[in-house]
């Protein structure tokens, strides 16, 4: 019982100084590594940058404690941050305290729903996110992203908060440019395309082992965090108009209690939902993939309750929404974290870092951080998966390109929704439509197969109707129209055979149509019998007074049927 | 092109003066019948009672030239009425002009959306309201028309508007009972359920033709209307307090444009949708029904197209939403209606009552109209229903006692919302978990069951894999889940075969699972193959890179496969 809310128990009393020593590494190197991007998504969010090191401390204890991923690593993510944005920016204006509030409000709600969902064991819920419109969503997210950070990049203020009035905004102030900053954004953007490009192999022909020459291409925001920041001090940029962080608060956070106030929480709701969702379907995706790698599994019910703990205590610690994040994650694994301990270890870092170095982040450029922003985004916009889709499927691609347009024009939330409605609803209409055939006897054989594909044996006075779906209200009313059809387009028909060996349902509507469906050809003097009913679905059947009125009989296979039905008899 | 979308054209031709007379007689009958209820739906929608007599004018004329039921009357109904009342008191207070203009408005938004639905050939979305929640919608919504009429039988004013305050404030108020008023509709009341329950049989007993019978017996609200009129006229009961009718302006509708506004037209947007959608159902049901009688067929797509012309006629005529309705399509049917010429027949007749008669019905009491409302009601309320679903299946039962709950607590329209998510949801939560099944061979033939159910040959490095769903989405990570396991506690493992009998789809999500599992089988050195995987599936595989991948074969049947795998092979 403890073990299953509390995973730390299974791991913790087999700990040792080998696994130790790994941990401790890892923790340092992610320690390093990840507050360039803390600081960048906090921004990204409209929040101070300081809140991002904040939302990196308790949160990683938290999930410490309660998360099943060995080497998942917890903190702000950008498609959480750009969401925590647009959520926040509908309840207040950036830079008050009511946004900074909104913002632990809405961590609360998302780790609430979080562990509502891991004690209600709903993680299936993430399964009707489809991979196309997530694809499209991360896709679309990240141009968003990188829109939202042009303005910083150029030195450019920008106040169009929707994509294409922002573009236009951007081009017309574009000689506005201010040039130090440019310099400093640009540059960065520059030196980190080239060092991912061309970083490993230059380092790897200089002769650095593999993983070394992995950890200082990685470690690319960190050289242009501390570059750029030397520069901006030492010449007095910031004099000149170039952006910076400015004072952060030193010191821990102090405890922050978001308080209950029904139409924030109430304006929140659904912006929470979103975020834990996907937050949550991003997180365990990645889990899995490196878990599998391990040969280890993670428990998708048990992460729900590990991000919702990071979540609330992100709300407590004067945070912002948090997940499983991918550079930071990929990082951990890398730099060889053993246990989630190493969290606890880059926890420990991060804290110091905010107690005694805040200071040296004050000459810091946003300039950098949206450029570092805008790199790491580029691994978001996957075209080959939209091409795939295209040719795979137009139906997941509609659902996928939906996606793309709604949350590029409308928004992250109209994006996610109208992306998830429409792949349900595109399911639902091609179930709704099910694949049906009328089926003959391959000669000599037991096996009935597709009259208009196979060369079969038929009788007219038998019609053997396979029905390739489940029978549910979506479709109960196209079942009766194509028996009817059936009926009205062969007179001489005596019985219809539904077979049902692709039946696993029957639910109530479809019983009702079978009843109108029996009741209608009784009527014209046809008899309907079943075959091939699945064992499940005749149990339930037998609940029904159905197959008392049943005007035919039920065959155990379509063999049977036909061995019965295919002689005419005197009516 | 004219004949598919103006269906009268198909009819008209051949009309002759013996359907003629027929039609002509049914139009009577109903104009005579109708009254009474056109009256009480339009006090239902909390709208003047001339709005009833208005709205079956041109919306009759409207769906004669435009429908293709041949016996389907269109008018005011009980359950559109009380979702009308329901959307126009979020929006203005009865009795205002605005609330009057708001009908319109509701009307015309209703009538676009149907012929928007009709032109789209979107008759399939009623399919997705599910047998269950619609017979648990109508039932809730009975209990609520009821509680919405006992004030009027009691002659109490009652103001809260949910139906438990309702009720509780009701029997407070009850020492106040109106006694000429109770009198009136307590009377009507009983008179009603009298004549319902034994009028049938006891005029036939006095020889009556069973024609006749049925008509005095349906014909019950007009002997009441007529009684209860002349007593309140001549003992002047309005003076004493009994609520009546009132003046009622003189002459026909003039013509009224509903303005655009658009904060109304947004907040009547969704209401608008149910109303159309839920209409649609009742009608199209019932049409289907009666069509079926007679060995017709009507167009679902097509009656959205003559409904939406009736509701937009309505908005144009001083109306209200109207649909087929139950009542005066039943008196239609049975009083001989051959062609929707009877409708206009009866358009003509209540035409002449409004010009005419009207300064007869202001001594009408609204109680007696209410009487009639609740005996009307009193089918809709369909208990059988309920316990069948509930013997049938808990899975529908759920749907329904959710719907019939939110229903009586939340209203109308987040009752039939709350159904419709809640059923689908559970379909797609049914699907998400697809029954799969290990099989293997029923010795000396070739055929393949489960293994747990029937004695079957196998061999250990073999696993023979039966799914029972589409592949889709929702169950993707659930095949995963089911293929990891399975190789996890079979450690000899060399092959398995999905057998895919039973899958009428791949989607692009569960192709990258099939993807995922090949990629880590073949880690395990497990080799994965296909079986029996229909045409259009393999056409679709054959257009991604799944089949190059893939580390085994596909097989035509799982016989084949078994041929080609059951001897251990030396890797």
């Amino acid at each position: 019982m403890f073990k299953r809310y509390l995973p730390i128990l299974t791991w913790l009393p087999h700990y040792n100084g080998r696994l130790g020593g790994a941990d401790l590494l890892a923790g340092i190197i992610v320690t390093v590594m990840v507050i360039p991007q803390s600081l960048a998504y906090a921004v990204l969010a409209g929040l101070p940058a300081v809140v991002g090191l904040y939302a990196s401390l308790l949160p990683l204890l938290a999930y410490t404690l309660l998360g099943t991923s060995r080497t998942l690593a917890v903190g702000p993510v950008a498609i959480v941050a750009l969401m925590t944005g647009a959520a926040l920016s509908g309840v207040a204006a950036p830079g008050t305290p009511e946004y900074l509030h909104a913002a632990l409000v809405l961590a609360l709600l998302s780790g609430l729903i979080l562990l509502a969902m891991g004690l209600l064991r709903m993680g299936f819920v993430a399964n009707f996110l489809s991979h196309p419109v997530i694809a499209g969503f991360l896709s679309a997210s990240g141009v968003l992203i990188a829109a939202s950070q042009a303005g910083h990049l150029l030195g450019i203020e920008l106040t169009a908060p929707d994509l294409f009035p922002r573009l236009a905004e951007l081009i017309l102030a574009l000689p506005e440019l201010h040039l130090a900053t440019f310099a400093i954004g640009g540059g960065s953007l520059v030196f980190l395309l080239l060092l991912r490009q061309y970083g490993r192999p230059a380092l790897r022909r200089i002769g650095l082992p593999r993983s070394l020459a992995d950890l200082i291409t990685r470690a690319g925001p960190v050289f242009a965090v501390l570059a750029t920041t030397t520069a901006t001090w030492r010449l007095e940029l910031a004099e000149q108009g170039v952006a910076v962080i400015g004072d952060i608060p030193q010191g821990l956070p102090s405890l922050t209690i978001p308080g209950f106030d029904a139409s924030l929480w109430h304006a929140l709701l659904i912006p929470a939902l979103l975020i834990s969702v996907v937050g949550f379907v991003e997180s365990v995706s990645m889990g899995q993939m490196l878990a599998a790698r391990r040969r280890e599994r993670i428990s998708p019910n048990q992460e729900l309750i590990g991000l919702g703990g990071a979540n609330v205590a992100a709300a407590f610690t004067a945070g912002m929404p948090v997940s499983g994040g991918l550079t930071r994650t990929v990082i951990n694994h890398d730099a060889g974290a053993q246990t989630p301990l190493a969290g606890f270890f880059a926890a420990i870092g991060i804290g110091a870092v905010t107690l005694f170095l805040t200071p040296a982040l004050h000459h810091l450029p946003i300039a950098t951080l949206a450029a570092t922003i805008t790199v790491s985004i580029l691994t978001l916009i996957d075209l080959p998966m939209i091409r795939q889709t295209w040719r795979y499927s137009r139906s997941d691609f509609t659902a996928m390109a939906v996606t793309i347009l709604l949350t590029l024009v409308e928004g992250v939330e109209a994006g996610i929704i109208s992306g998830v409605a429409l792949s349900i609803g595109l399911f639902l209409y091609r179930t709704s439509r099910p694949h049906s055939a009328l089926v003959g006897r391959i000669a000599d054989t037991e096996h009935f197969r597709n009259m208009e594909r196979h060369e079969t044996e038929t009788a007219s006075h038998l019609a053997l109707l396979r029905i390739d779906e489940s029978l549910y209200f979506a479709n109960a009313r196209y079942l009766e129209d194509t028996v009817y059809d059936l009926v009205a387009a062969r007179p001489g028909l005596e019985h219809v055979v539904l077979i049902c060996s692709a039946v696993n349902l029957i639910d109530a509507s479809a019983l009702e149509s079978l009843d109108a469906i029996n009741a209608r050809l009784k009527d014209s003097r046809v008899t309907l019998h079943l075959a091939e009913v699945k064992g499940p679905v005749m149990d339930r059947l037998k609940r029904s007074d159905f197959l008392d009125d049943l005007s035919g009989r039920t065959f155990l296979s379509t063999y049977a049927a036909w061995r019965e039905l295919s002689r005419p008899i005197e009516s």
